[in-house]
């Protein structure tokens, strides 16, 4: 099978970052586009998700998965068009689902990719709301948090790509859900768009006040992307038999060491129960997920919203930007042309 | 009811400790032994329990139970001996469990007391091995720990009223079992006698190349009883899905401020869970408990060991040693001759 003409665009790690990536930490290399072999596919990126994720890929420290290599093509979600395919099940013209990296192309084997119907959702949907982050969210909640009708739900990041969906699906449980936020705009959507029933600004001078006003009856779960102060004030709030579901905490992804965290006396005292989410450990919940959501982004009921930005070339600007909050909802490169 | 002649002697609160709680604290008062009203019993005490938990109730902070009042009897788990009953199912002579509280004699309503067979157990096992330590350890384990065959268990206080029981069941569930315990003689008991894989002295100058020593293939479930240092170490070497049962942290106790606790950026890097530990959250525990784990003490299978001191008057130095690990097993102190 032969290539079509012209260059592969790849962004590669040249040194780990140091504090926030900058763009001198990639190098952008071009080579010629690949055609696929036995069993593969070739694709062509249309959308590249950006995750807070990314940034522990960046660092050579033990965390769940290895770290990018220096040299290696930076990991990434991506939603592509295939462009020529030896495998019976893809076509050209076929929209795939996939972790492509951050490249214009890339070869796949067939079980590295999902087919999505461009139909049934648009395409930055199948990486946010119904991709990766929603699928976190889903998992967070079934598996972890499990609110209950009554219940008070504390979701950090709640505007962005995971805490928007575990928010929402807090409020489907019955729950009274507040979000914590950076700044007017994003509370006021996490509010009035998402249907939070209230939203606390991080950069509150008196964060553990607003949440306490928020949050009368206590805390029973938190969704917890951030760590940090909005950590340190939620957990001095949570009830007895508390959840917490331990998805991540992007305040402190770009520090060299880590800083000491709470004592644990008040998970003893308030017998709470505290879990890592990993989302990929249950592999499962991403089917489920589509098949459980796709019909609500499509009623739009359940609320998304996407921040795009243009080239290849701006990824680890939007990566900087989704690990200081500059980003609102999900953080996507726009990489190539969406087919008519 | 007449009540017996002489004097009933009760442990006061007399102030809140800094620190060490001492005699000080507290204030030996007479009164007389009362009569028995409508619906109650009286016993007299022959052994009390002294717990780390009691040093929570002599605090003035927020906690899982209210402190005890300034004024008021000490809190304690009893095994006793009635002298005379107003209702028919207890009838003198009858050995009963209670949380009678640092005091000689005590009234009691029927809901109150658990009477116990003394052919079963010696009178002190209701209150360590197979009494509130003996069903902590059960239901740090079915609930939370769940060891499974091959894992390895961390168990810190492991010579301990809880650590011994926790230790043994983790063996008799089939994994590696690794005890953490105060100098020599301590460690050697775990090994020798209660049969864990291992023991590391938590008094070794390299804490964490020693338990790294001890279980090398990671640790999958840590029964936590202490915090501090060894707190740090076992969480250092947890291995992805690992449980850590939150039962105690015996080594913060006197302090006047809790010290910051771990980053807990593992928590989600290794998904683990980590749960605190009430054992009153469930009471059918109790008796779950004493009915499977009687024969084993019966048997000889199920190993246990007291620290026994004499005289009520005891009791708040065998709090202060209990907190420094000054026993060695369950600490009693005997208030009361044990019935011929």
């Amino acid at each position: 099978m032969t290539a079509p003409d012209g260059a592969r665009r790849s962004l590669i790690l040249r040194r780990r970052p140091s504090g926030e990536p900058r763009a001198e930490d990639f190098a952008l290399v071009e080579d010629f586009i690949p055609a696929p072999g036995e069993g593969e596919v070739l694709t062509r990126t249309i959308l590249l998700s950006i995750d807070p994720y990314m940034r522990g890929r960046l660092a050579d420290r033990p965390s769940y998965a290895p770290p990018v290599a220096i040299g290696a093509v930076m990991t990434g979600e991506t939603v592509g068009e295939v462009l020529a395919s030896a495998i019976p099940d893809f076509a050209p013209g076929d929209i795939v689902l996939g972790s492509r990296g951050w490249q214009t192309h890339s070869l796949s084997t067939a079980a590295a990719l999902t087919k999505v119907d461009r139909q049934a959702a648009p395409l930055g949907a199948w990486l946010g709301v119904l991709g990766m982050p929603g699928t976190t969210a889903y998992s967070g909640l079934k598996d972890i948090g499990q609110p209950k009708p009554g219940e008070t739900v504390v979701v950090s990041a709640a505007s962005g790509a995971v805490g928007s969906v575990a928010g929402q699906l807090a409020k489907r449980a019955g729950a009274r859900v507040v979000g914590v936020a950076g700044g007017p705009d994003k509370c006021l959507w996490v509010q009035e768009t998402l249907g939070l029933d209230d939203c606390v600004d991080h950069r509150s001078a008196n964060l553990r006040g607003a949440l306490l006003d928020a949050c009368p009856n206590g805390i029973d779960v938190y969704f917890e992307n951030v760590g940090g102060a909005v950590q340190e004030a939620v957990f001095g709030l949570l009830n007895p038999h508390a959840r917490v579901v331990m998805c991540g905490m992007i305040a402190q992804y770009n520090a060299a060491a880590f800083p000491p965290g709470p004592n644990l006396g008040f998970v003893v005292a308030r017998r709470v129960r505290m879990e890592g989410l990993i989302v990929y450990d249950k592999p499962e919940r991403f089917a489920e997920w589509r098949a459980l959501a796709a019909p609500w982004v499509r009623d739009g009921s359940l609320h998304h919203r996407e921040t795009v930005v243009d080239g290849l070339e701006s990824a680890p600007e939007a990566l900087r930007q989704v690990l200081r909050g500059g980003n609102f909802g999900k953080m996507l490169v726009r990489v190539g042309q969406e087919p008519a």
